[in-house]
């Protein structure tokens, strides 16, 4: 079965069980050059067979989020040189959302872009990083901080190509389900409790997020509440120079906030103890390299910054992120951080 | 007198004598944090004092071509986080082409865009380079290769700046005047024989690209035109090194490829030798490093290609391009390209 879906503002989303085996993808491909970039760990796996079966030139791109940088993306955009790739070449990502995001970043300005579809196959990216249209790679000042919005024009999701997936990346993905649970679907959160159904929290995790992006598309909002989590969580990366893994570092970072929001008083005692609960699964571990102070420097250049401030998203119960009247998030003074930050400092 | 007028698809284009002494460019700051960047050879004429004016982060980039490239770009991207730039932070521009391409494209990439305004200094970035929203920097493989559409907020075109222009740089402003002469404006060529008044040809060279660009936004087929006389004259940047002037550059090409239009049989050999006459006041040679397979391989990246097939943009009478069928450009084989190449190489 394939469900497609229309998603904001002219992404086709395709979902389904053996997905990359039908010839839905060979049939967009049209009579296009088309070339597969795909994360190094997975050529083998899928990305041989696919590039083959679509006729497309095969490039790869090395794993891991540390390789995320304006250096892959420039030897990237030499090989699309060298292969000849021109402004009526499709551009195709196969990977997790390291793949995803500089893929798409690559695609929106090379030749001031190129047409572009994402295939991911991690369930962080198929839930997250694929979805909405940011591209992004990092810099040594933080993570995701030059980008551009820039959307596929369709987004393949195989539930199939989890079945190879570690163990590791499940916890990863779980990571931010377990965030869209927090800020706006307590039912969300409690079939993870359960250990509900994969393909149905995936698309329920999808579908959440699209909505929240069709209400604020430029982030000026709502759409910040995807942020939670990720002010510690982005910061704890830089720390660990991108060793951490970003789902382990949005757990840890969701439960920091979420100790932050009991902190100033909007979560119930009882709220926060469940969801410690649940976080128990994780390492609950801050990267060796963890200092205080660069911690507080890598936040400086959170992109919700505003007038000098670190401003957080914040919850006050499971499934509701506080709308501040409309801004979505709050500054948050050095003094009021405080004691989090004492309490996180227990993992260290 | 200002004039301003609202261009596509959003952008405030605000022109006049004095402008940058009024406060106009002071009230669209408001309260923002504001960093303008500019072009280093103007720092002591225009930059400290507008810098102070707008109480705004002075940061300078080299001049010159050759350094359009992504060091240069990311230079700059370090100093904005040094400096503390966040989303909330107005980046201006001050300079030429070469400046409001590349901080255009900072500003359309750094934490996915921040607000942007134009200043173009020279007579060739007010009347192409910083009109249309693209943004641009230059790689090994070709000029302008990598970038986005990017349109800023407003742009200020102050006609007092053109008093301090260097007399070469009036030359290379005039070439894109003459350009948009002979593809849609045969009045505005006109005025060019007879050297008319600059304000009314900068105006109307404006309005002209404005006019195009409103009905192609993104290229698809008549703004294709704009890119006259720029197949040969990329080409012969590259081959330069960047060393050629754009302007004088592009005014080669636009002869070039008029001479292609008549050895093609679609203009009239007097037509032609009206255009030769007009060129005679530029200086007529090839790059010192110019060789034709060089030429060719650099025009082998041009981004109007298509099926593997480099297009011309032609011209049928002074201030017609061809329409080919809504395509605004055609195919021509190494074959039809040959003599006119020979007529060119006259000026090694």
């Amino acid at each position: 079965m394939i469900d497609k879906i229309l998603i904001f503002p002219s992404t086709e989303l395709f979902l389904g069980n053996q997905l990359l085996k039908t010839d839905k993808l060979l049939e967009l491909c049209g009579n296009q050059k088309v070339v597969l970039v795909a994360d190094a760990a997975i050529k083998d796996l899928y990305a041989v067979a696919l590039a083959k079966k679509l006729r497309a030139n095969l490039l790869t791109i090395p794993s891991g989020e540390k390789t995320k940088n304006w250096d892959t993306a420039q030897t990237l955009i030499d090989q699309l040189f060298q292969v000849g790739c021109g402004r009526d070449t499709l551009l195709i990502a196969l990977g997790g959302g390291v793949t995803t995001d500089l893929v798409g970043f690559v695609a929106s300005i090379y030749m001031r872009s190129l047409p572009f579809i994402s295939i991911p196959t991690t369930l962080l990216a198929m839930v997250d990083a694929a979805i909405g249209g940011k591209t992004a790679i990092n810099t040594p000042y933080g993570k995701n901080l030059i980008g551009t919005m820039y959307p596929p024009q369709a987004i393949f999701v195989d539930f199939d190509v989890l079945q190879t997936l570690p163990a590791k990346e499940w916890l990863n993905g779980l990571a931010e389900i377990l965030k869209m649970g927090l800020i706006r679907d307590g039912s969300l959160w409690e079939m993870a409790q359960k250990n509900g159904e994969s393909s149905a929290m995936i698309l329920q995790a999808i579908l959440g997020k699209m909505q929240v992006i069709e209400q604020d598309p430029m982030e000026q909002g709502l759409r910040r509440i995807l942020n939670f989590g990720h002010t510690i969580g982005h910061a704890l990366e830089a720390v660990s120079l991108y060793k951490m893994p970003h789902g382990q570092a949005v757990a840890l970072g969701c439960l920091v906030e979420a100790h932050l929001s009991l902190q100033l008083n909007y979560l119930a005692k009882e709220d926060f103890d469940s969801i410690l609960a649940m976080y128990k699964k994780f390492a609950l571990t801050l990267p060796k390299t963890y200092t205080r102070s660069h911690l507080l420097q890598a936040m400086a250049h959170d992109k919700k910054r505003a007038f000098g401030q670190i401003r957080f998203v914040l919850i006050d119960q499971i499934g509701h992120a506080i709308p501040f009247d409309g801004a979505y998030c709050r500054s948050v003074s050095p003094n009021e951080l405080e004691s989090t930050l004492d309490w996180m400092e227990q993992w260290k």
